[in-house]
């Protein structure tokens, strides 16, 4: 099944939703504007349509493969790989004095969808890499970014995150890997590390490993924890590879999905020790390592829109095709394609509402990292920071989940078709289920969204936020359209459940944990349903001036109306169960005796 | 990952809910009461623990294997289907004067959970036996009858189900097999069909194909459509077996679950034609194939409980077991057991309360199932065959949606050890993925809950049940409990969204049928909802009068009352999106033209 990028859905919710004009007017993104982003973006999609994408499925029949330590990629992964380097995609959003095109997130972000939607395997190695890329930008010292930014950002090597321990997944207090300083000032790293992504393969000539170890001596839990990079090849002064580190991959995994990716158990120090070098100062690889995972927390919001669309795609082309059965409102005499049926269609548009919903809430979130990076107002800078902060929890727990759900529908849509492995359908679904797990489960998103995001500041980003949807709403109540007026109603209602559920929140995180912490994921469903839904309602908006403004794509702009109103009528309207699930909800949760399981 | 049966909570379901006293009161049941049920529960029990339940894992890895047209089970697969047929387990519901034990539906459906907890793959092909004996039963000739009905209920022989084509999935209009009349009253039977569970295996002698075929001549579309039954091999006048009969499997197909029941590509009539002999009268044979699909939806509802059980228990061991992270509550000073934490829990109650909900629901409808067949009075009768009929699609639609969703949980549960292949939760995640399709998609069982089952009679039969719940809640609101007084409070106001829904349904299903078919799944999961919960809130009343008698099993009856508290403030609360969804979200289903898409 072919794939074909939504760069017209892309430049809309950039136009009108991220406001890609203003990301313009940043010092630095000068170039960025909505001209660029159209070139980027349909560049991006010829590569990924047509190189990428018919990868996909054959990676997930003819997974890599793991033999004598070495890593085997599915043919043509090597390639494909060369070529991503080759168009300096995995520069695209680094800093230009690092070798990369310094665009904004904004742009940046639509082409991480791309990549995923192609194929979601491949796109997790330019995934990890970018997070290392993050780290050592931060933290990392003058020495180690001569030796690896370059590299990093031009894909020539690529990188990875080493969190998880046998013992260790979500609970990093746990992490057992140690690292022994040494007189050069380099450490030795000893330990057994998990689920790796891509910490082997044969797609580049390096591979940088960013790994959580402790250094002798160090406090216990998770203030003892130190970063450090461990290169597959130590690299000589002059830039060239030199000896094999002491870091090998024992194993991959047999996964339900993401097949092609190898996830590799990777043994540190089995003969004398890794060399390892610290990134920034020792005990505080905690924070450098946020850094890390919150590149990765938002991409993998943006898996969950790619794998979205990549189904919706198959789902809407079959039932464009498969011819069963007789439309109930007798408008074909015999039996008709199946998008003549009600449920079908209802199925199709939950789908194509949940995937444009979220993709405009990342496109919008991202605009916000731009400002908060780039801005030379500081309050600026602040306040988008504090948006962007509340809304990667959302992007990474509400876009993740609803990605289940929607290649869940795709598959259905099918019908029996969609259960046989060779249709393709069920690869989505295999694929999506890892993207509410890892970069921290739903659950951990949920209390990162209570906690630091609400909690914490007793409520006030997320009552600003409740406030910016308002005047959405009273924009929505002036026109004179039934989607408006349906929306505005839907949005009225969500935002009330919301204010309910922060209220409840941050009055009982302290005096009643078990209570709040029961209700963080519907919290986060909620949050999440509004946030994406507040991005449909002011794309509903948008559209409908267009079109009073006689725009040219009608359809498309048409299309874009009654998808929001469907969102309003079938998705939004799920908030009210979700807040009375946290309010009423939480007696019955902890109740039960542990042996009555 | 071992199985334990839950005999405690199907004979509580029972004796509460179901009430085996009555129908032990039913001539021909005097035998089943409650000890009976209890001794073939924990015999049925052992039987599935110990003998099916360890080929689970083995048949997903090792499928079965087609070659030359022959088709290899799993290495243990025969010899537990050989102790099975030895243990009379085929013949459990079957009418004793075929062979069977004839005990009432009340108690072989919880039989049928077992077996499919145990392997759902396994037991497919005794499910698919259990619709052939249906429908010879109820329109097979003496002279068939006499042939196959017998060997079909000792479990010597096996049956098949045949209606899909590749053209004719849900449509069986489009049904092309075709069968020509010989000299001596047989068939030949010309075509090909696909998707046939079992269809061809190495666990019994033969197998008893139950074919929908065209009579040339016929009239098109469904009323054209009669039932054959065609053996694999020909039976002679003695009961022997003879000649090979010309049907073929030439292929089995690569599936996303259930991987070790192997689905089969049939061919017949390539060598001359297969023989076949028809069931009842030519052009009635959509009216008998509803027999066995009826009892096939029934339970495919069931299989949706029982992988929901199986993946329940295996979350609640691994809760019980792994360690990770300090409890939000500080009642651990260190990491602990991750059934500790708040999500966890969620989690865990609401894949209990949807299992323990939808069971409930299963055995009372099998109670009314019973009393319908063999109740002396024709009113007990009548009554109780509208309220089964009500409940199929319910069963089918709401269980095997609701098992999606908690076989997704258990893997959410696990963690990335979830998505790896080897922890086994995956298994039950990709098994429950068909029981949405196959039987009938969701949309086919809201299609016919819509028409044949609320529409036709004006809602009749779906306010009585109103009616019915109304009393429950009646009783709930006398309960001085809070968990009553909160499940009174849910019931009663999903009530009432089920009721609008059905005015909504019986007012427009023939003046805006595309508004109501939109709505059909909505409904369908609305009253699916209500009604498991409904069972939970009599098992809640039923629980609480017990404590209050000073019964001695406390733990259990305290963790159903809880359970129910659970469904009705996580789960009933659902209920009024769903009649918003249907009240006001028809407008944008339908209006995107289709080239939108």
């Amino acid at each position: 099944m072919s794939y074909k990028a939504p760069v017209k859905d892309m430049l809309f919710a950039m136009e009108h939703l991220a406001r890609i004009d203003q990301v313009a007017q940043i010092p630095g993104f000068e170039e960025a504007g909505l001209e660029t982003a159209q070139a980027v973006l349909e560049e991006c999609a010829r590569f990924n349509e047509e190189v990428v994408a018919p990868l996909n499925v054959v990676g997930d029949l003819q997974p890599s493969t793991w033999k004598d330590g070495q890593v085997s990629t599915t043919a043509g992964f090597k390639e494909a790989f060369a070529q991503y380097v080759q168009g300096g995609w995995q520069g695209l959003q680094h800093p230009v004095d690092a070798g990369g095109q310094g665009l904004p997130k904004t742009i940046g972000a639509a082409c991480v969808e791309m990549l995923n939607s192609a194929n979601m395997s491949f796109a997790l190695c330019p995934l990890l890499t970018d997070g290392a890329i993050e780290a050592l930008l931060t933290a990392g010292s003058d020495a180690l970014k001569s030796t690896y930014l370059d590299k990093l950002v031009s894909g020539q090597w690529t990188g990875t995150m080493n969190l998880t321990e046998p013992q260790a997944g979500s609970d990093l207090a746990l992490v057992r890997t140690r690292a022994e300083r040494q007189g050069d000032g380099s450490y030795k790293v000893f330990g057994t590390k998990i689920f790796i992504t891509y910490g082997e393969h044969d797609m580049a000539e390096n591979i940088v490993h960013l790994v959580l170890a402790r250094v002798a001596g160090a406090p216990d839990g998770v203030k003892g924890i130190s970063l450090f990079v461990v290169p597959k090849f130590l690299v000589n002064a002059d830039g060239t590879l030199g000896a094999r580190n002491d870091v090998h991959c024992v194993s991959i995994e047999h996964k339900l999905g993401i097949k092609a990716s190898p996830t590799c158990v990777l043994q540190y120090g089995d003969q004398g020790g890794a060399t390892g070098f610290l990134v920034g100062e020792e005990n505080r690889g905690l924070e450098y390592m946020f850094i890390m995972m919150n590149a990765a927390r938002y991409a993998v919001g943006l898996q969950g829109v790619a794998i979205a669309e990549r189904a919706y795609q198959q789902a809407a082309a079959f039932a464009k095709e498969r011819v069963q059965s007789r439309p109930v409102d007798g408008s074909v005499a015999g039996s008709a394609t199946i998008i003549h049926h009600p449920d079908v269609r209802r199925m199709l548009m939950t789908m194509r509402a949940y995937t444009e919903g979220c993709r405009a809430m990342a496109l919008t979130a991202a605009a916000a990292f731009d400002a908060a990076h780039a801005h030379p107002d500081a309050q600026v800078r602040q306040d988008n920071q504090a948006f962007y902060e509340f809304m990667v929890p959302l992007i990474k727990g509400y876009s993740t989940e609803m990605s289940q759900e929607v290649t869940s529908l795709g598959v259905q849509v099918h019908g029996g078709m969609g259960f046989i492995e060779e249709t393709g359908a069920a690869q989505h679904y295999r694929d999506a289920k890892i993207l509410t797990i890892y970069e921290g489960t739903t659950a951990i998103q949920a209390n990162d969204l209570v906690g630091r995001k609400t909690a914490r500041d007793g409520g006030q980003a997320a009552r600003g936020i409740a406030s910016q949807i308002e005047q959405t709403e009273q924009a929505l109540k002036a026109s004179s359209s039934g989607a408006a007026q349906a929306f505005a109603r839907a949005l009225a209602q969500a935002r009330q459940d919301f204010l309910a559920v922060v209220d409840y929140v941050v009055a009982g995180s302290k005096t009643a944990p078990n209570d709040v912490f029961a209700a963080s994921v519907p919290y986060l469903m909620l949050a999440g349903n509004l946030v994406a839904g507040w991005q449909m309602g002011r794309a509903l908006l948008a559209a409908e001036q267009q079109l009073s403004q006689g725009a040219a794509d009608k359809a498309f702009l048409e299309a874009k109306v009654t998808t929001a109103h469907f969102y309003a009528t079938h998705i939004l309207v799920k908030t009210s169960a979700l807040r009375d699930e946290v309010l009423h909800g939480a007696a019955p949760v902890m109740a039960l005796p542990q042996d009555s399981f």
